[in-house]
């Protein structure tokens, strides 16, 4: 990435740990910040995470050679199709959002000269904003980048390049597959987060003394539904089909545990707790602990 | 607790905990350990987890004056039916098992001279066994205790002076009302942590790419299924009627939020997200961070 000019759009969590990595691995890559909150462009400048900020797209993206797109996914559809008339020829154009069809798809509208590729780095948390931004963030983290049919190797040799300079490993999907997958690794575990939570909440009107009865594991298991409500709305909104079968999957096994429970069926219970038990080592990677 | 003789039935992660502690807050206290696994008692008493261990029951438990059952919760029932006969007067009963319906139900049938009481330790981790035992498991923990109805108050005393010798906080609860709480905040995150990695398993067997795309996010929602299978099962099954209403609720929330996904319907969908997300803060003992 020597030498490159880039512009982050969203100085978020993902945006801002991004320029942070960027700028922390490499003093001759040049900085951009755009968002279109001037707090956090004044904040950005004041950590030195950018070297140069604007709260105006045109203005931010003018002369980059990359530009990182970091909103919420809607946001960053939204963006592609103003983006192609300000980016010059040489430019590519890389997009950090958790969904990656739609996305695909508003870039294989760009005019010819913009050279684009998807991105989903896989590394969020449930905290948001650049107060959370780390330069850290990405390190050792599984970056997945989903070509164009008419992405050049040159320009996914820079992807893969900018992935490695923040420490984190390029892995090549095309969308619908990285899509359908992340609907069972990522937006499930969310939306039972949020079940377990509405849940518990429900129980809770008749009976407080639940909130006191609640351990580490109820922690674990809820972390997710913390997660930026806008963010997660654009994600489930664009991978719709995907999440609907990930959660008609995990419903089916919920009725099999609870048919086993009143049926007091132990070994059909057991069979599935003991299976599961077995993957709980897995590691991102697909090592096991 | 000065002076009591405890004696740890089970020496896994909760009683060689609770005994470590015990040991380590007071050098006046007598500890006794028995397991049915003589090398648990070996490895007991070379820790000094134990002052003296025995695998015989009879013999572990003839002259304490405190006996607290640490296995798994059907075994716990079965001791209690046992212990009668080799109780003194004046020893008091203490179990740390997960479900307390039960349990308090067949410590009522108890010979009238032993006082018994219910205990659960809100400290689970999914690590289980001797190996995983810190003297730290339960500082600053919930610690439910259930009276029976004929429970003196002096036996009460004692068992929460044990509690917070232990560094845990005593909360009293009656069995039902315990059984009903933990059902949702400790049964149904194991269930639904079971279920995602079903899900994931079954997705994964058409591509096995899934296990690359898991992060922090999955881990955490999925933790509690690395849980002990014998212990949760006993829980599950001594608990089945709290267990499937705890899952019936949790389900019409997953089967709400699918409908509000293939309808679109956003406003609905972001409604309990946003409810979910302001309840993220909650702490156990009720505080928000």
């Amino acid at each position: 990435v020597r030498g490159e000019i880039v512009t982050v759009v969203g100085l978020g969590l993902m945006g801002g740990s991004l320029a942070a990595a960027l700028k922390q691995g490499d003093t001759s890559v040049r900085l951009r910040g755009v968002d279109t909150d001037p707090h956090v462009i004044a904040q950005a400048v004041e950590r030195q995470i950018v070297d140069e900020a604007a709260t105006d797209l045109a203005c931010g993206v003018s002369g980059s050679t990359v530009v990182v797109l970091a909103t919420p996914v809607r946001t960053i559809i939204k963006l592609i199709g103003r983006l192609g008339p300000y980016l010059e020829k040489g430019c590519f154009l890389l997009d950090l959002g958790s969904t990656k069809v739609a996305v695909v798809e508003a870039m294989a509208a760009l005019p010819a000269h913009v050279e684009a590729i998807g991105g989903h780095p896989l590394c969020g948390r449930e905290s948001s904003g650049l107060a959370a931004a780390d330069a850290a963030l990405y390190q050792d983290k599984v970056f997945v980048l989903c070509p164009l049919p008419r992405t050049r190797p040159e320009t996914l040799a820079r992807a893969e390049a900018l992935v490695r300079a923040v420490g984190a490993r390029p892995l090549l999907s095309d969308p619908a597959r990285h899509d359908r997958l992340v609907a069972t690794t990522s937006h499930l575990p969310y939306l039972l987060a949020v079940s377990l939570i509405a849940a518990a909440e429900k129980v809770s009107a008749d009976d407080s003394l639940l909130w006191k009865l609640v351990a580490s594991g109820f922690r674990d298991a809820s972390r997710l539904a913390a997660s930026d409500v806008t963010m997660m709305t654009d994600i489930l909104m664009t991978n719709r089909t995907a999440v609907s079968q990930a959660l008609a999957e995990c419903r089916a096994y919920l009725d099999k545990l609870a048919a086993c429970i009143e049926a007091g069926d132990e070994g059909a219970l057991q069979d599935v707790m003991q299976r599961a038990r077995r993957r709980t080592g897995v590691r991102s990677g697909g090592e096991r602990s």
